[in-house]
């Protein structure tokens, strides 16, 4: 078996749980979706709780990639224009989905991260990797002088990202994006103009 | 059958619901935990589900008690004041969990309002009731000259509550109350000052 294999069944089951939770997900549920016998799925993963710690890992890896090359990469563009181009880019992505499933990794870590130390631990890795590009971008900021260095940037991101995923929660509920439009207005409009640098 | 048994079968199986989700508490687990036999759930609620969408009107009405009670009654403490103890208060409560279990509505809407309309209606409903009592609590300090009349304070109470359900997934991530200090830093230390009115 190749790992063209494995690798469909993590992107059909990590797209099914995205949608339909990780316990409400079916192990006949993946197979059907990735179009493999049962006998595939258990030469890759040894139990449904390893399948959903690897697709947490394949997960992790897209989602490093896509945030650190967004963010952390060197650009002529300001760096906070980038940030604030980043979420709206999020933004057009879910308001495009027919069901407002949201990150899956807030999905996910609201459902498993409180009873399963071994989710929450790898949970935790990839908030790590989610918020540290946003801090990087921050960093690039303030070396440039636009944010005044007094800026915990650190902190800054891990305050963002948790407001960004709780956004995501009451885009859900409200199946509109007001919620999202009003993360970038307070952040970027109200907050992050707070650490502005007095040289204008 | 007495009402007495429905409350308690919504109390018990609201608290499984909250460590373990909607999906995966099974209907021996409430029975379990409630010490009832399944006859006696099915004369109350015609199915899990009709039992979930109770279970959310049931926490609503408590809720909306809670956030009410505090936040909108009128008192000689400073509007700002009030809101922000009221934020400590649970982050106080939700640290002393054994596990970390944040919002039953916060979860049970990042695990059903995207699948389930039905759910979703009855979490937006709560969701208001939570913003609410917040923006009122937002209009008394305007009122009181604590806040500029230029805030929008039915936007400012919806980025707070939703920055706030944000927080409380990365509490269950990374098991430590780091992420709602952050949350109290940024809006009250940080974002509201922006409003403070110019009399000082």
């Amino acid at each position: 078996m190749s790992q063209e294999t494995a690798i469909k069944i993590l992107e059909k089951g990590s797209q099914l749980v995205r949608e339909k939770g990780f316990n409400n997900t079916g192990l006949n549920d993946i197979l059907k979706a990735a179009e493999v016998p049962k006998g595939s799925f258990y030469y890759y993963f040894k139990s449904k709780e390893d399948f959903g710690l690897k697709m947490i890992e394949f997960l992790h890896s897209g989602i490093s990639k896509l945030f650190y090359g967004y963010l952390a990469e060197e650009s002529d563009t300001p760096p906070l224009d980038v940030l604030r181009s980043f979420f709206e880019g999020f933004r057009k992505r879910f308001m495009s989905d027919d069901q407002k499933c949201g990150c899956p990794i807030g999905n996910i870590s609201q459902e498993m991260a409180a009873t399963n130390p071994r989710f929450r631990e790898k949970l935790h890795a990839v908030f790590s990797d989610i918020i540290k590009p946003v801090s990087l971008c921050l960093d690039r900021a303030v070396e440039s002088g636009d944010l005044n260095p007094s800026i915990d940037t650190a902190e800054m991101a891990e305050f963002i990202i948790n407001s960004w995923q709780g956004a995501l929660i009451y885009l859900k509920v409200s199946d509109c994006e007001r919620p999202l439009v009003l993360f970038e207005k307070y952040v970027f409009d109200r907050l992050l103009p707070v650490y502005v640098s007095e040289k204008e």
